[in-house]
């Protein structure tokens, strides 16, 4: 999916919201146990009930990746079920030397069809470029995050005064484009999103931590939004597991409607 | 597998060798082709020829990843093939939120049964700390990479002088011990490694890079090596893609034993 396509979404179903799909057995209602594959039909009732209130769904893989071969393919079932017109991020945190983020690329880009992988920056450019050489697919690179020990490094001040995550913003701009590149930004980091727009103003930016993390849509849009938006927020859990009852679905899209109603005003004011 | 197997099979095998397993199907023996799973054979073959000339196996998990529900499956069996006395890594580069690396401790430790995970630091302590919670299991925290790009961000320099990946050395050993953490430094950057034995003396390192990388397992020892040995060297392509002809395990054998000559006399010359 290329960048008009996303900004497109974003205004015709005013919302930026894009649903995590951190599907857990453990946590989802019950009764869905009964069904041969109760991750993909979990998955499936979330997004007929959220998908014209959201532009993206972001399954975390680590939650298909510890079920081995059945999280696969209930993984493959959800992505395959997801409307073509929806963006698709593979929350994966990969990177690794060049010949083996080219595998990487290969497995979510050719064999999976996702629209972009989260990769993460500390083995520098070769481990981040073989994501950009795919038409129309993104890789969305981690800056600041949004937990707890994303503190402990990414703000470390360099002798030029600038911090790690404004080194990563800066130095892999020049691997790419605001056209194969986004960025992860923590909406717990919301005080930064100023500074972080001055370093890159056009870029989308992936933002997690809304909702059960504790961030807020309105401050990382005051912050962050730029005139074609440039903001794609992230909710999981505060959306998903608002009810682990027969109505979950009906719950999620209470929850989805909250945001994506925050998001058209939000929108509406930035005139867009 | 805890520190004192490792060290017990080092003096034992007298190796510190580990074969990294990034068994493509487009570089394998085109003969394997006719093989129910042909990466499974592949592997098969090369650890037989060399288990006792080595005590680690890494298979490198993009590899996998990228063949689908096949290569998971030709994952499992390949572990489940590895003697139980040799140490396994699964060369995976995770990391994420905790609740999020919980899911892939779990992938990797209990429903695969790795001994140790190569870990990025990036997103800090709650990234890393839920591979450090199970018995007898390993992370692997990535320092200071032998790739291209791990020279873009590992060493920049802070206000205080110290390079990212002394931070990363030195911060992270408050979350685990030498008995659960090793730190993975690439042979390309053996200039550094008598810095990095001031900051962690006794903890192992997973030495990547030797052969098709450049690095030198002579160089590794001279500024790596402690009075434990205190290091894992590995070398993948060199070893497995010694011969793409029919003789591929013999092959194989062969480098991995020139390796493992060179490591008997530094063991002995350190008196181990």
């Amino acid at each position: 999916m290329n960048r008009q396509e996303i900004i497109r979404q974003i205004k015709s179903k005013r919302s930026f919201l894009c649903i995590g799909l951190d599907s857990d057995i453990n946590n989802i209602p019950k009764h869905l146990l009964d069904f041969d594959d109760p991750i993909f039909e979990f998955n499936k009732q979330i997004i007929n009930a959220t998908k014209d209130l959201c532009v993206a769904y972001k399954p975390n893989i680590a939650f298909y990746e510890s079920m081995g071969v059945s999280g696969w393919n209930s993984l493959q079932k959800t992505l395959d079920y997801i409307p073509e017109n929806i963006f698709t991020i593979a929350d994966a945190k990969r990177g690794d030397i060049e010949n083996t983020s080219n595998m990487y690329a290969k497995a979510f880009f050719k064999n999976m069809n996702f629209d972009s992988v989260t990769v993460t920056p500390y083995m520098g450019e070769d481990s981040v470029t073989p994501f950009l050489e795919f038409k129309d697919k993104w890789a969305i690179v981690l800056a600041l995050t949004s937990n707890k020990g994303g503190l402990d490094f990414q703000k470390i001040e360099s002798k030029d005064g600038k911090q790690l995550f404004e080194k990563v913003l800066e130095t892999s701009q020049t691997w790419g484009t605001d056209k194969n590149m986004m960025y992860v930004v923590g909406s717990t980091r919301s005080e930064q999103l100023s500074e972080i727009r001055e370093i890159i103003p056009n870029h989308f930016l992936l933002v997690p931590g809304v909702g059960v993390q504790g961030g807020s849509v309105e401050e990382v849009a005051k912050y962050g939004m730029n005139d074609e938006c440039g903001l794609i927020v992230n909710s999981s859990r505060g959306i998903i597991y608002a009810s682990t009852e027969v109505d979950f679905a009906e719950k999620a899209r209470e929850e989805a409607k909250k945001l994506q109603f925050k998001m058209d005003i939000l929108l509406s004011e930035k005139g867009i």
